[in-house]
């Protein structure tokens, strides 16, 4: 074992023991301790408090790296972003107990010179937990606004579907499009439980694609189409709601986490239906929104404060969880963005 | 023979002798001669001056109809679109002296209450020939410009693809892009002599589908990717296009003659390319743009008279060439739109 310094360490690493092909095992993974290192001069010393748990990580881990992410060689530090508290700086940016979210990796420390690259975005003080910089102050956040709103060019009068709904960002897509008012609203989940969750959050209709017909469910839901359909998840649920479009439909292309699992990409075979309903499928990514993030940030803070957003987090608590936290979520996962809290204690408020 | 009367009949008729089940044989044919029936209350008479022969002709003779039409039994008229004068006229909407086109089937008389399901449309009068009116003044002309226009949002800074480039939409589409600046401007066409005719129309580059490597020849042919790709024929060569996108690309979905051949359907495996680029795929139905089509046919009109945009038809003489004239096209088709002019003399002009 490492031995810790001054910061209180070592650094608590996870890193990439093989690449996954298929389903992700726990032989993917080894977990290593490391000095702290010292911050050097234009350099910041994180703490790590939380960190992001995501399926697209799986993707991050493959040979050849995907999903954007540079190619992780067998050894390193697996990616993944959190939220850290600034303890040293030598930059003249970033002060001594701020907070800041961002790429940090899974490990407990990190030393950053905060380059662009690892997009790191500042906290600013809303007297809220910090996990809502993983949720709705994060890239979660900022995708269910930037997707909805930007992408998806919501009218109030909108028939709106959402898959994924209890997912991260589906769950608030779905709040954003009942604040909007949006209806009917149908969100499509898997299980009883994920399907009672999101009508409390909004949903008129909750599809639960483990025992419903889902291209039935959606004819019968929306008698005159679907106007607005918030795509998390791709395969054959795309499918279903391509087959069942109002004119002007628009299909907004968020994530597609069928396709993570799958060995062969899948093309969705009836995209030809764009064409009759002059429908679009537009994709959407949120790093080209980030001129808009801010904006995004102010209204959902504002929605928080009056209690009319609500951004539930499962936190699974140890860093020796990550990744056992990261393999669930294939199978299923509980309401709310997971994250892993990494230091002992309540959630800090920032 | 049937009796000529006073409107200078009789009225010459290509009926279904046989339904085609492969190639179209002479067989499948029959000449008929019937007297010109009198318009009754609300009816008008028409007489054709051109017809439409279009390679979709034969799927309408099929057992059972295809392609929309309904099914022809043996010993009826041929469906088939043309360009026809109003000669006398019991209905308010039609005057004797203009020229509509429409559903006249493959006959030299027509007596019509003008429903909607002929979908007949009155020629304006830009006093440019009337053939116009079954290419830029008609479907093809409307679908490339409501198409590039409405759907693609072209900017003149746009590098633009175009699949199916030398066909009736395709050449058109091209021609626009080149009149709104588009720069560089790819077409994709099969064979040689298709290509040198998009060159003529006006594309940098002419990439032959049946020759290229056509995934490599984007490549090269748009070092910073595809802003605008008007797509008519789905397939590889839409997911060769999805493989190279600019961001903020849009992908027009006009058309997929690549579908019509297929046994299964088929759908673009790397759909998701969309997200990253912040691409949208727009659906495209030329009938969902009628509201339009009046501001098209103006702006194509002066195009026309400027001497800016070329239609080239191909047209064949006299009404009993009607059956070779389609039965050729399946072999080889010259440049430009096939059409049968009816009547003698200089096509008119309206």
């Amino acid at each position: 074992m490492a031995k810790s310094n001054d910061w209180g360490g070592p650094n608590r690493q996870w890193v990439i023991a093989e690449h996954p092909v298929t389903t992700l095992e726990a032989r993917h993974f080894e977990y290593r301790e490391a000095p702290v290192a010292e911050p050097g001069p234009g350099e910041v010393l994180l703490k790590t408090h939380l960190l992001n748990i995501a399926p697209v990580m799986r993707m991050y881990m493959m040979e050849g790296g995907a999903a954007g992410e540079a190619p992780l060689e067998i050894g390193e530090v697996i990616h993944g972003r959190g939220v850290a508290e600034v303890i040293a700086s030598n930059h003249a940016g970033f002060a001594p107990g701020e907070f800041v979210q961002g790429q940090l990796g899974w490990q407990t420390w990190k030393v950053s010179r905060m380059t662009d690259a690892e997009k790191f975005r500042r906290l600013k003080p809303h007297g809220l937990p910090i996990h809502h910089a993983l949720t709705v102050f994060g890239m979660t956040g900022f995708s269910a606004y930037c997707g909805f709103f930007g992408r998806g060019q919501p009218r109030p009068s909108d028939a709106v579907l959402v898959s994924g709904a209890a997912g991260g960002v589906g769950s608030l897509v779905v709040q954003m499009a009942r604040l909007h008012g949006c209806a009917p609203l149908v969100g499509i989940a898997g299980g009883p439980e994920k399907c009672s969750l999101i009508e409390k959050l909004g949903c008129d209709v909750a599809i639960d694609y483990k025992a419903d017909d889902v291209a039935a469910a959606i004819r019968e839901s929306f008698p005159a189409g679907v106007d607005l359909y918030f795509d998390n998840v791709g395969g054959e649920i795309l499918e279903a709601a391509l087959g069942h479009l109002a004119p002007g439909a628009r299909v907004v292309l968020c994530g597609s986490i069928s396709e993570y699992q799958r060995q062969k990409p899948f093309g969705p075979r009836n995209y030809t239906n764009l064409r009759r309903a002059n429908a679009d499928m537009r994709g959407f990514f949120v790093y080209n929104h980030s001129a808009e993030f801010d904006a995004a940030e102010a209204a959902m803070a504002a929605w928080l404060t009056e209690g009319k957003l609500k951004a539930p987090v499962d936190v699974v608590s140890g860093f020796e969880a990550m990744p056992r936290a990261l393999m669930d979520m294939f199978e299923s996962t509980g309401g709310g963005k997971r994250i892993v809290q990494v230091v002992e204690g309540d959630i800090a408020c920032y």
